[in-house]
C-alpha cells in the first residue's frame, strides 16, 4: 500500500532532522527524535546493535570517524505495513574532501511518541 | 506484533528452500519460489535490483562467483507488519575451504501465490 502524504511529510520531516543535526552538526543527541528506543540497527563492518543508547555510541564514533560535510537521504520506495512504513531509500554523504559516498539502506519506520522513527535500520554500499 | 507460528513455519520453508537449492546445488531457477515477482534486492558492493529475472541473473553471477558448500539462514527477530512480516536474520555461508562467512539481512516478506516470499532483501557483512 502506497504511504500517504501525511506520513510521508513526518517521515521527512525525521529525515530533515537526521541530514541536518546529525550529517550536519554532528549532534548525536538528536537520534533521540530519529529512532525508536527499541531500534535495531544492522551497520556493515559490525554486528547488529540493539538500543537507542548503544546506536547513539555506534553514531558518535561512526560521525567522528567520517567526519561528514552532509548528509542527504531520499526515499526510493515506501509502503505501508501494517502500523509503519517499509522504506527502501538512498543516503548521499558529501565529504569535507568534495567527494560523495552513496548508502542504500531499508528502514522500518514506526510511531513513536506521536513521531514517525527508524525501528530497523540496515545499509550497505554500491561499491 | 509476533509471527504466528503457522507463518514462521512457511518462512522457514521458504528458507530452507534457499539453504538446499540455492546455497547447496547452486539450483537459480529455485528463486522463484523465494523471491516475488517483483522482489527487490539491495546488495553490497552493487545497485539495487528490481524484479525476479534480475535478481536470478544476480544470484547466478554470485553463487558462481562465491561457489558456496552450504547456506544456513537463520531467523534473529521477526514481527508481522500489515499483510507481511519484517524479520531480521543471519546466514552462515560455509566455503569449500572449510571457512564460514557470517552475513546479516532484514527481508520484507510478503505472501505471493500463497507462498511466503521475499519482497526486499538488504544485507551486509559484520566484517
Amino acid at each position: 500500500m502506497p504511504v500517504p502524504e501525511a506520513i510521508a511529510a513526518a517521515m521527512r520531516q525525521t529525515n530533515e532532522l537526521f541530514n541536518t543535526e546529525v550529517g550536519g552538526r554532528h549532534n548525536i543527541a538528536a537520534l533521540d527524535k530519529i529512532y525508536t528506543a527499541g531500534a535495531r540497527i544492522l551497520p556493515p563492518g559490525a554486528p547488529m546493535i540493539e538500543g537507542r543508547e548503544a546506536i547513539k555510541a555506534f553514531w558518535t564514533q561512526a560521525v567522528a570517524a567520517m567526519d561528514p560535510a552532509s548528509v542527504t537521504l531520499a526515499s526510493v520506495h515506501a509502503e505501508q505495513a501494517g502500523d509503519g512504513v517499509v522504506e527502501i531509500g538512498k543516503a548521499e554523504i558529501g565529504m569535507k574532501d568534495g567527494s560523495v559516498v552513496t548508502v542504500k539502506y531499508v528502514v522500518h519506520w514506526k510511531v513513536e511518541d506521536g513521531a514517525w522513527k527508524w525501528d530497523t535500520d540496515i545499509w550497505n554500499m554500491n561499491q
